[in-house]
């Protein structure tokens, strides 16, 4: 957990370097913040139409949560999905790549080239282990829903034999990272400079509404998601 | 623009295909309500620490826009970035993946296999056109600054052409497309019903904050950022 991020070229930004972010644990809070990351895999198409087979990279949103204390030395990241998910089982014992990003402003400038937006951006390179251990399994598919709705997984009952074996869950060392923030207003070239044209920033956040009861429950909202959704209110 | 999504095997979702959504217009208001995609390419390591060359995936946050009446038949999706980023430029004339994901709610089931999100995610497959033609190349420029914040290239100075030989811009097409919707309550196993155990949704949305002027921006915000900021609020 001391390390600093981007140990490998793969993951060292060559770009825009003002905006790397180089402490482990800003990445950490940007993973806790988060609730759907993309998960981008590189599929093998057979041959089709007359063509010979390719490969083409498929991004998808999938929740996920974070073990700092997961057997990786870094931490590990978890995610899951079903068992007949071609993409997901393509994915394992080759190299993934997790994004998750936060959008926290639109930036307006006063040339379009200098409009950006800010954001925080986590992105994790590496190869995933499909995750076989019963326990590992379900501390994982519990983390998950605890990302969710933190102390949710207590509530319910346990998984069963059959859930389990329709679940993959894939584990993603957090060593091979990197992360870019913008933050701020906008940084105009001093010519374009002028007090007659606008600029500055649109905050932007996710926010979340009052807890909605399913109709088969008509009993009080519990305490964790009362807590979730006045946290993220 | 009248014909139905995913009309390739790359594109058709093999499961959970109750989410699917085959209607190109929710597609393109997906695409409206989104303001940041998910780039994914492959790209090329070369030899390091003793191992061959490999691929792998990497995913960016990127802007982007549509024209619904682009070049391509059914529209075309535009990015943009530095001519310097070799990530950007590795994805001209490969196939990329373009993803658009919207969170809406959290979902809380009675068990955890059944804790989910609502969503609504866009996924675009296709070759990377470099766009070269200074007209479209403008336009598109334009296009993407008036995604963020509708109406407001019409109030800058044109892009002057070192900003234009510096900025790289990709056209998909979105033709190789796909979407997917969850939407509504809890889908628990009628086993697992219990009115004592609470279950739900924590509804989720993004929203703007008040504009926040730059320093040297003394004068009143605008019309169409007033709007946006309004329209997000």
């Amino acid at each position: 957990m001391t390390t600093a991020l981007s140990p490998t070229r793969r993951t060292t930004g060559t770009r825009e370097s003002a905006r790397a972010v180089s402490e482990r644990h800003r990445m950490m809070a940007l993973l806790e913040d988060g609730l759907v990351g993309h998960l981008g895999v590189v599929l093998s198409t057979g041959p089709t139409d007359g063509k010979a087979g390719a490969t083409h990279p498929v991004v998808l949103p999938v929740a996920y949560a974070v073990d700092p204390a997961g057997p990786d030395a870094e931490g590990t990241l978890y995610v899951h999905g079903s068992t007949g998910a071609g993409w997901l089982r393509s994915a394992i014992e080759t190299d993934m790549c997790f994004t998750v990003t936060e959008l926290d402003g639109l930036v307006a400038a006063r040339s379009g080239m200098h409009h950006s937006m800010n954001y925080r951006s986590a992105v994790i390179i590496g190869r995933a282990r499909s995750v076989v251990d019963p326990d590992e399994r379900s501390h994982a598919l519990d983390l998950i829903v605890d990302h969710m709705i933190p102390g949710r997984s207590a509530t319910l009952r346990a998984a069963t034999r059959k859930e389990l074996a329709a679940t993959a869950v894939l584990a993603l060392p957090l060593r091979e990272a990197s992360m870019k923030e913008r933050a701020g207003g906008p940084v105009d070239d001093p010519a374009d400079i002028d007090p007659a044209v606008w600029a500055g920033v649109i905050p932007l956040r996710r926010v979340a509404l009052a807890p909605v009861s399913a109709d088969d429950a008509p009993g009080p909202v519990p305490a964790d998601v009362r807590r979730r959704a006045e946290d993220l209110a």
